[in-house]
């Protein structure tokens, strides 16, 4: 087969319009909608659309829980976008924790990179499923179930949640609960916590009422 | 367990950019796409935006179908929007009917409050599934399929309709085919209805041609 | 047009094999996936499959919470099972609360039928969305969020909540944490709960550990 | 860059188990669900399954409608099981009629490769939307809206739809109103049509009652 | 049942707001995300966006490949824009071909309407799926699996693809390797090709280093 | 608020039949079908479901790319199936290559873990987007698009593909064309690769014809 160095191509796809198709790189300034964010016009989206270097960078654990987390997800990195995944970082320091939460939008898929970490998630039936994980394990939490991560060896931990969502939330129970101004009665009333514990960790998460 | 009362907590999830999570309340000003209404800024967004008064107001049955519907659909309740859900209210005054039907994109469940209803629908292969509901009695009409309601007592009926879509859409067989300007011969055509009968229709439904 | 009475009319559709199509009426002895319960054959479905009254029928509200729910997920209907909506019932006491919870995998739109409920949930970002709700008011809770209801009346009040899908889960806060066996220490060291308190709560609901 | 010709390659993804991906081919003995039949087994999958010839054979057009459709649905094609997509044959006579249907769950995109067709459908505010379609035009009808096609010329035509699932389903007006035992009372309490015509339709197409 | 000729009929569904359902015609000048284009005004949706000639226009086969694919995705028709389906057109004159190429995000079945065609898919297991096609054949290509089609006869072969998405997406192997500035030893070291066969490639493409 | 320690609390959503919700635990030896794989019986159910070690161990790069892959897939990890997520390990020798490949079913994020990999994606306009990622670093290939992974430094390199789908499927573009039985000319014909190329390639990979 022998093909002549230079010619006139058939002109595929050689649409009128800009395409949706192959990726919607965010446009943080457009509407956005039920399903994502706005796609960037073709011709502004660059291969740094697609990398995020933030997760590369420890989270600063000097705090209450001893932990952080650092989201890659749709708001952060732009690539992911309409794609239906996303990833964070998780530093969990010696005692570190990441307390109850659940993510209403994904279900999380937890890799170990370093240390020890016993983490776990309680079904609809109330089962408790739990695990000490190590260095290579990774551990499903699936879609809105509570779950928490608490460093379980002395020396720091490292891990990586990936999403199966470009944006699936993150509800933190304490946060919910005690970090705005809920009333202490509304709160008593609705988790049967006594109203000076609730008033503790109103203190201690900002909240107020 | 000891907390400092004050102390800066981790910023989790403080991201650079408005996320897409949680909820998208339609801003019905912006554009619109396959999946719904653009959201509402977070800021704008108020208790308001997801609760919905309108379905406590009895409908208007003095009419040729004695009958009303009051959708509660994203275009009515912003708050649904992306959300894969919708409701309406249904008043079906003595005598009442909701003439064959359908909803284009969602299924129902409709759930009676109040009265009697004849409901039914026709499966593909025209089998009808047919059944008397009194109050508390709940029904699927499966998405796409004729189904219609008729007042079954000699009281007021009311219930409430239910939708897997937030914008269901909603077809009514004797609206599509009588109340337009589709010429009689053509609807004689693709329904094999006499021309005398689809006239009689169209002057009844303010069709034309 | 004239037709003859009788005549063999084209066979359409007329498939070699049953036709998944319309609906799937759970066959409870058959495998499930993720995509819900298999589809009883054609020919054993009934009317019944689309109906259910268990809806018309009072919770049993003699109780610590002084509240019932009932479901109608596709686990009690079949019929709604791959369809993408189901319903529940909702009775509430003089003083019943339905306490903190999430659906994992569905939004939700509560109808108020009678009495007052004073309702709310809990955002991503903590804001809280409280309301008051009289008969014929609906509410919408989005997916996976934390939300409850309380009786804010001093009569019986009555509420059917729609979910956009069949089977959506039930999370209730407190069973989770509280109604199994997981250590209280654990439990102290991801919800920052005091001891005595979470002993307190695992006595009152029947856990251990 | 020189290869060994022989030499032990890594064996990526030699599962343990067979794997669902790239197709699920219709097992029709197998129990079927929500999503579509279940996967047969990769070692019985042939190029067979993936090739449908029925389609090159015109439908019998002998018959009251002048008008034949041919199915290549997952019920009919396995191949298409799972994967979004089906299409169908449609056969119109001199003055054949498809007349007024709905295909319940898919869009259907008409392709005419032999004569005229005059096709329509109806929106959801009862506007018309009509055209003569030549060899080479296409035409969208949005899922679940009632539709037509006519023969516009006096010689046969040929058309072929692709329909956006695998099991579109097909809900003909006539025969959903007609051709089942239906009390003509309660037909024409939900059409609005005479009983005279109803009992005329149903006497054409085998209906009762 | 006797109706009055003209009265006040009950308003059904006369939203407040332009209501997203039935379908969303593409805006083209609007914002696009990942579920597609915006949708256009209600207003200014004609039927002309629901139909698309393009498609009944021979492609020109003079050229290096002696084929033409002429798509009518959502990017040039409009009336597609979020349903879920489109179609193309595919002219292979004797001797043409449509090298090995993929559709990102779509499943294919190709109709056969004129002459004979080789086509051919290969599965993630490496398994070749071939088959001779004639007219009226059709053959399903399973989302993302690399695959191609030959004119299998000695005259103009004539086919049309549908998609189980309006904007599947094309992209085909030799011109994502050999059309474009990768470096050539990046190739090679990628391929397992040569050098000298890469830079041949290039040099009939386009590419270039 | 005062609770006696011991009482009959509410029996919530206890339905009569194993209810489908929160997971679907692959159960390998019951049918699949297009939504993954049948669920395990509940009370089958462990914690070991959820977790996967397989992960932890390097794969074996002594190959001909100096490469292993190692997939958490639904095929191998049960707790995945139906949940939309799935991980895999990738291990790179010093000069190690993942040669041209693509994920018919999902799109990936690639996080690494150890070493320099320089990772690329071409789009379906021929473009193609590359970059040299250290530890840290992700990036995102859209789905079903050709991309590659190359060991950038001169020590062993460690990252983990994250894909949007419990079974993203995998195919390698040369094993698709060169590990099989297709005939050399067919793939000249279709590749424009000389039969030479074809046959070393085939020689390598186990191909024949």
């Amino acid at each position: 087969m022998i093909f002549p160095i230079f010619f006139t191509f058939f002109l595929l796809l050689s649409s009128s319009h800009a395409s949706v198709q192959d990726f919607c790189v965010a446009d943080y300034k457009a509407p956005d909608g039920p399903a994502g964010y706005s796609c960037k016009k073709p011709a502004k989206v660059t291969v740094n659309d697609f990398v995020y270097s933030g997760l590369g960078i420890a989270g600063n654990t000097t705090n209450i829980i001893k932990a952080a987390v650092t989201p890659a997800f749709a708001a952060q990195f732009p690539g992911v976008n309409g794609l239906g995944i996303s990833l964070a970082r998780l530093d969990l320091g010696p005692g570190g924790v990441i307390p109850f939460h659940t993510h209403p939008g994904a279900s999380e898929v937890l890799l170990v990179v370093q240390g020890i970490i016993i983490a776990g998630f309680v079904a609809s039936d109330n089962t408790p499923y739990l695990r000490t994980l190590k260095k290579g394990d990774i551990m499903v939490f699936p879609q809105g179930l509570l779950h928490f991560q608490v460093n379980g060896g002395g020396t720091p931990a490292l891990a990586f949640p990936s999403f199966s969502s470009p944006s699936p939330g993150l509800q933190i129970l304490d946060f919910a609960l005690f970090k705005n101004d809920l009333a202490t009665e509304l709160i008593a009333q609705t988790t049967f916590l006594d109203a000076a514990q609730i008033k503790k960790l109103k203190g201690v998460l900002g909240g107020t009422n």
